[in-house]
């Protein structure tokens, strides 16, 4: 069993942390917001894969209260890059590995200039989980966890796995976290964008509009190509097959019930939205490959301008 | 001197009225929500190109009140296109003459099936004018009217030019209406739409942004491909040069106050939004004609599903 630390307790680190918790690990959770609301009442999962109660789970206010760990659980929103270092460096020991469980491109390349490389892990989270009151979380929807080590190492990812063997929660492997990570934008950039941009209208809203749902697939196929790009600058041989991955998105998304995603829930409550790990960056990179963008262009710049109206 | 009827009393349709009843025209304006407060204490026109003040406009409530004029300049929103015909043909005699002083693509053609083709004209106003208090109109920037005619009769041009001669407005031909059509939504379609789409933001937001700065010259490259495929299959010479516009439409707005476009106003007063003129029938002229428009379907479904929220 591990000793785990949960650094960003919002409704995804609260799932996977409880899920993790669940399966007999010693999980301390970092929390701010609800640390009062679990001592009193505990933390309630209410998921379509049964519901789970933990009485008093290992809180703290204060990472350092927590110490060194196994593993540390980054759930932070990809808006308090900055206050990761921080926050993290108290749980991190000599054998502490790290996975990332964030939206967005980037960040552990931050987590791995801070706290070496080989240490550090991305979890893409496949999942519909809302916060509720105070303690209580609720999880709609999906919920796989695809992991991949930053350094493509197959015996490091293993570990990584391993610590996911007896939980609730179905992982998959990214032989390549890069290309994993692309893969995700395929569907954060025309999803989250779109449900921003046109209003703040859920998932089901935008495929059933004819021309929204041409974007979709227009953006993925841009992601794609600018993915593509980026990997093989990284001298990936990982490549995305962007109509595939189109299809497979929009079919997937679909399938779904109407979905808020979570930029579009931060836009309609006035929050910062995650725009430079989503958009900004992943722009950044096609521009500087030299993929022409235009529509992600566009949708980063409309995301721009929302988030600087709504801080 | 004519006999004018203004219909559609709104900033457009009193400032240009206006405009004509000072150079001695007898103009009547039907009007709905100003018609007590103009009663009662005039018309009142501040504008940069000099106040103006009418204290007794022939002013109606009802269009069968003022009967068959010599010119009507409809200057309803393309929203209530569906009404126009109605508030129209009271003031339609036999020698009638109908300028359309609207925005969008496609009006003038329903106008001419309710009235006939000869005597229909468009008016492009390229001009920044706002309502005050009910009853004045605030005349900011800009005015001059490119007038066209629906079937590009040099001679009915030169009727048309002649209104205006006396009036205190610099007007400017359409030898191709269709031209000046898909050249004004060269302008309305980025700006309109990113403005309304980045949040209600105002022009100069969008040009100090990179990424939507590049989305409005992109926008525009589109919108005059559409726009040279519409005129090509409607038999006219008249083509747009893309890029010269997109330079010349940029800079021009460059040198412009920060400005709120119509449809920005509409969207942040949650007022029904000019999309099915100024993006659909674009989009279906784009696609009837097969060219490639990514940019325009992308913007036009934001617009739609903005569009469907405002109501």
């Amino acid at each position: 069993m591990s000793r785990v630390a949960v650094i960003g307790a919002g409704a995804v680190g609260c799932y996977y942390g409880a899920r993790l918790a669940e399966a007999g690990h010693e999980v301390h959770f970092l929390m701010r917001r609800d640390y009062e609301a679990v001592q009193a009442r505990g933390l309630s999962i209410v998921s379509k894969d049964g519901d789970l109660y933990i009485a008093h789970p290992h809180i703290a206010r204060d990472a350092s209260a927590i110490g060194p760990v196994d593993w540390v659980i980054c759930a932070l929103k990809a808006t308090a890059i900055e206050e990761a270092r921080a926050l993290v460096a108290p749980c991190v020991g000599a054998s502490t590995r790290i996975l990332v469980l964030m939206n967005g491109l980037g960040l552990e390349d931050r987590f791995a200039v801070w706290f070496g490389a080989e240490r550090i892990f991305g979890g893409l989270a496949f999942t519909c989980i809302n916060r509720g009151e105070p303690g209580v979380v609720h999880h709609i929807d999906y919920g796989p966890v695809t992991v991949g080590h930053l350094k493509d190492d197959p015996a490091e990812l293993d570990t990584a796995l391993a610590l996911w063997s007896g939980a609730k929660v179905e992982t998959a492997r990214a032989e390549s976290l890069l290309a994993g990570r692309w893969t995700k934008l395929c569907w954060n950039i025309p999803f989250n964008g779109l449900a921003v941009t046109a209003g703040g209208i859920t998932t089901d809203r935008i495929l059933a509009d004819p021309s929204l749902r041409a974007a979709v697939s227009a953006l993925i196929l841009e992601v794609a190509a600018a993915g593509n790009a980026d990997l093989d600058a990284h001298g990936s041989p990982a490549r995305l097959d962007g109509a595939a991955v189109a299809r497979s998105m929009v079919a997937a998304t679909e399938a779904m019930a109407a979905y808020r995603p979570s930029t579009m829930i931060d836009f309609v409550e006035g929050q910062p939205m995650e725009v430079e790990a989503i958009f900004e960056e992943p722009l950044r990179r096609a521009s500087a490959h030299r993929v022409a963008t235009p529509l992600l262009s566009l949708v980063t710049g409309q995301m721009r301008s929302l988030n600087a109206r709504a801080r």
